[in-house]
């Protein structure tokens, strides 16, 4: 959900990549094993299984986000190095088709037919040219950094699991579930509304709504898992 | 993390958004539920525990996929629209500036100095398309289909709610935890591997190492989880 914005945004932003990272997973590991120990505090009577069931939720996502993070931006390398190979490809054997479709792009542009007949002669006259501009301006494809790739999936990762500790930590030192609740949902929804708030800053979002909206999906989330918890105890 | 690529393959891909949708939440409800049950099994000694723990992951993971995914989209339009009036702004108010950057982006996919001085010219004859161009080229946006975030998000989270079912449901129909595992592991690890396989072939990926990556992601969270939930039972 968050990467196709993830993906705007850079364009637009002098925040690295790093921070956005760490705040998705902070955001998404606060949000869903704070909801799991909060329905499970309305349906067990022991902390130590609200916790042991949120440790085993956050290494599952935290898992889970990491390695297909990691396994998606190779994806997204591998359709990359797929696609130039197959647009070096049709420039050398389909020439006239690949020239026909630098026309048409450039007709959607609102370019003249004159001024068309030029800029397709000069962006075809170098075949390498040719195919970067059918790679980012067709298929709206930029190379991505092969080393990103493994450096944003252990960075959420990271940030996930640290997250996700943060309502646990709340059962740590209380004692029955019910009373680990109460705090666990202060220190998670404060947490939420800092990051949502910080994260539309970063994005130039209204940071007050960001971060109702934030907070709101949390609590929204541990009510529902709650409700039904306690509904199949 | 699949949405980066979503919006890749959009652009190449005849299948629907709705069952790109249904790919995603699938296979992140396989994966994530299915861990946190594997993880229980390993820690307690009651199957109803291990299903009311699952049932609350999947409300929570479902309502934060969904309504996470929603107001993403919201996010995405309402950027959409003030990227758009700024461009209107700038358009009208720093005419200059913005000529320079249509020659700026028209020179970096190689057009000579010649073609650029009458593509700039077309190109900013009519405000309407050249803040269309502006917003294409310069900032890489498309216009977000406002019935879009909503129908995407109600399908990420049912098919996320589906998919979570499917670890769970051998914990119905077994008796103990270790047994509701066992056929819990072969019923989910079989529909990971058939989703990757589809999602593979879907986005043109080698479908059986699709396959086996994501039957690989699921394996790897389920074992872990079951080790770190061990350790603290």
């Amino acid at each position: 959900m968050v990467n196709a914005q993830h993906a705007h945004t850079e364009q637009h932003l002098t925040s690295s990549a790093m921070l956005q990272d760490i705040v998705i997973g902070l955001s998404d590991g606060l949000t869903v094993p704070f909801a799991l120990a909060a329905g499970l505090s309305g349906a067990v009577q022991s902390s130590a299984l609200v916790i042991t069931a949120g440790l085993a939720e956050v290494v599952a996502g935290s898992i889970a986000m990491g390695l297909g993070g990691y396994l998606a931006g190779r994806t997204e390398i591998e359709h990359y190095a797929s696609e130039l190979a197959r647009e070096h490809r049709e420039v050398r054997d389909i020439p006239e088709a690949e020239r026909a479709e630098v026309d048409e792009l450039l007709a959607d542009m609102g370019l003249s037919p004159a001024t068309r007949a030029a800029a397709v002669r000069e962006l075809t006259a170098d075949p390498e040219q040719w195919v970067q501009f059918m790679m980012k301006y067709e298929l709206g494809l930029e190379e991505p950094d092969p080393k990103q790739a493994p450096k944003s999936a252990a960075t959420i990762s990271l940030a996930y699991a640290l997250g996700g500790l943060v309502p646990l930590s709340a059962y740590f030192f209380t004692s029955t579930p019910a009373e680990g609740l109460g705090w666990s949902a202060v220190i998670t929804l404060l947490c939420l509304l800092v990051f949502g708030y910080l994260k539309s800053r970063m994005t130039g979002q209204p940071p007050v709504w960001g971060a109702l909206k934030m907070a709101t999906t949390g609590a929204l989330a541990a009510a529902a898992a709650f409700l039904v918890a306690r509904q199949f105890s």
